[in-house]
């Protein structure tokens, strides 16, 4: 099957497909080594522009060592695309239920950062305090999947039924955070969910930082009376781009 | 003696003691240089499976620069097998005891992390807030050695005696702070006693994060009726094997 | 473009310029590998001291990857000097009306240190802790670029006007919040500017570690009486050269 | 100058005067790279045994590039040995006032470490919370070197006066907080002053932890009647020279 993969991308070198799996092994790279939202835990994965129906995510290894030999390409089903795989992540329904909800969905990242774990199990809000937050404005769900029919014992979205649950308690937001277990984070591109996941985080210390001083906290709210802008648009595109450019710079070197 | 088990060693490439050793050196090495659980101090031991009543564990060296030439292989009385030495971890008592009691431990870590120390000194108890500490909800024991005739000078498991009532206190759990010291962490597998350390610190530092928060804080506790499972099954079997496999390859790079 | 200036410096080798451009170089990547007060955002200029109407700043890349070849002179305008470039920094207004405000400021940062944000959003005001962090007695003013045009959904200084305003609001002070989104640094050399933002960072988490034990706080006030020091002296400028020559070596080995 | 040391060392290669130096010069590295308890700032002293008047240091650089070349021997009242160099750390008198005060601390730290910075501007004292922290329990006295003549502008020891101050303050103890500078700490031997550096940041961390969760906190106090051990003895002296091996071993292969 890799191998299969593999004479494709040869094949294809230098072609849009090829491209964009270069990039998320890149994207792979940058959350666990550059940015510390990946541990050994957790994924990434890219909707395929030209066949919206399916996308590509690794088998389940660590996001720190894959390959483009390890990307799987998937329907919507979650179901490996043309072969029988038995390798896959066992949450991958995240991604798959996440783009059947939301064709404006180009990019899916589910990690397991503590300081939204946190966020999740307090009453207090995560609320917007950086202005690449804008998204926050809209509102972080908290999805509980023991809702759902998922268990106390391991909450995993261990199924298609869990992931559309998932995908509806998400709605029309970008990012949402799983009760006891991590964070899910969308974007309208790779560059764009790996940004939003970086500043999901920092807007999380600095709302924690800013409570542990004692004080009143001002956030940083919508203008009155503005209408949100889409939510999947990941805040200074040219700023996150050139982000993205130093990160797969730092990756690649290594 | 090194030159011993060096010769054994080579006599024995491939064979299941060869690898169990190689995993040791590999736990060894993850545990300091990739998920900061162990600093210049503490240990991680192995029950050798075909013969329970022996365990192995480093000579008295930083876990990070442990090799194959410094595991000594002990008894469970903690006594080097077939050799006198005198270079072994003063606290190897620890391990043995811990072998002795639990028939179901196959790997044990003592580490000083400091978030663990910390509620190991505070009234408030380490609760479960993440979906891989299952193990958390059987309870986390505080060891307090000067119970049992430790002194607050040292606190040291400094013999059998002491190593017995800490294992006496550990009871079936799968982890348990030793108050004003540090942590011990069992599990039934290398991989698994991994896993649990980092989860059991990243789960300290979420309850951490969720109380400075200010509001009321919800733990993740098992399903009401639920039995708990054995407590050294890692939670995750599979996510933990890939971690492990991870991590490995990360420092044996290196 | 990129080419005249490289001629440029080959011609000039061993000149003050070329040795100018050399530091500006240095300072990027001290204050992205080196001293984590910038990551993939934020940038660091200095003014031509033969041509106090010039500085020079990077092209809109990430600090951590910024060369010689990167570097664009422009006039306190901020409009290139000789050129028409379309890849600076959107907000290189920052820059460009500090230096017309302050003659005495030779180098700027401006930065989104999650510690000063959070400083920001809260009533509790920043106030100094430590021996190197003299000017923070000066007062850090806190700059909300909604209340001079700007919108809460990017907070950017998108133009000369909003960088007029904050160069009012920062007045003769060292350093300012931006609210909701970072911080503007000044010194009368780049060495003095990176060791500023060090110890602006380290003295927020000084403050914030102090007012999370619970008791009360001492800060470190002026002498009474005592004549503020030009708030562009960097307190200590023997012991930050020689923390300016280790790590300019630091990241020129690398 | 250097040169002659350099001379001197080539001479007395193995020598103990070599390996001393050797020593110093991996704790310089130690504390800047391996523990982080020296930024670009703070020194390491120690005396010399064979001549208990006489100690060494570095000339004013950076601990992490220290090299034995940059080693300058210093009498009691801290002036160069055999030659006038201008180029040693202007605090120089904290190393040479504690060595004349008190005839069993034979190597000295000076840090800023930013966790004790904090407890100095608290009213909340630092209190032992680790088994390896005994020294903690003698107490760790503020000096404020205002009371002294020293301003608030810059609070340093500049000169015997104060130095000698800071010793008396001191009296017994094995380490210091300077309020609103940073910290002085001493121990019987090079590895030992390592080690109680790090374990002192270690426990106002632990301290800081058990804090914020906010129940009761129980410290590590002395056993009832005992004897404090002598304040210089670094806790777990065995321990501390297998961190030392490991450390050296660390930046040594660097």
């Amino acid at each position: 099957m890799a191998f299969a993969l593999k004479t494709l991308l040869a094949q294809s070198a230098g072609s849009p497909r090829a491209a964009l799996i270069d990039d998320l092994v890149a994207a792979n790279r940058i959350l666990a080594h550059e940015i510390g939202v990946l541990d050994a835990y957790g994924h990434v994965s890219v909707r395929d522009p030209r066949n919206p129906n399916h996308y590509y995510l690794s088998r389940a290894i660590s996001a720190g060592m894959v390959t483009a030999a390890d990307i799987i390409e998937y329907d919507l089903d979650s179901k490996a695309v043309g072969q029988d795989r038995s390798d896959g992540y066992l949450e991958r329904f995240i991604h798959g239920e996440v783009y059947r909800a939301r064709p404006d969905v180009m990019a899916v990242i589910h990690a397991h950062s503590p300081e939204l774990i946190a966020f999740g199990a307090s009453s207090v809000p995560l609320r917007n305090m950086i202005h690449v937050g804008g998204f926050i404005n809209d509102g972080i769900p908290i999805f509980d999947v023991r809702k759902f029919g998922g268990t106390a014992d391991d909450m995993l979205i261990r199924n298609q039924a869990l992931g559309k649950a998932l995908a509806q308690t998400l709605g029309s937001k970008t990012a949402m955070i799983l009760f006891g277990h991590g964070v899910v984070v969308t974007a309208a591109s790779l560059p764009g969910v790996v940004s939003n996941a970086y500043f999901l985080n920092m807007d999380a210390r600095v709302e924690e930082q800013a409570i542990r001083l004692g004080g009143t906290v001002t956030y940083l709210e919508r203008e009155p009376g503005a209408k949100p802008p889409p939510p999947t648009t990941a805040a200074g595109a040219g700023a996150n781009n050139r982000a993205w450019e130093y990160w797969k710079r730092q990756v690649t070197a290594k």
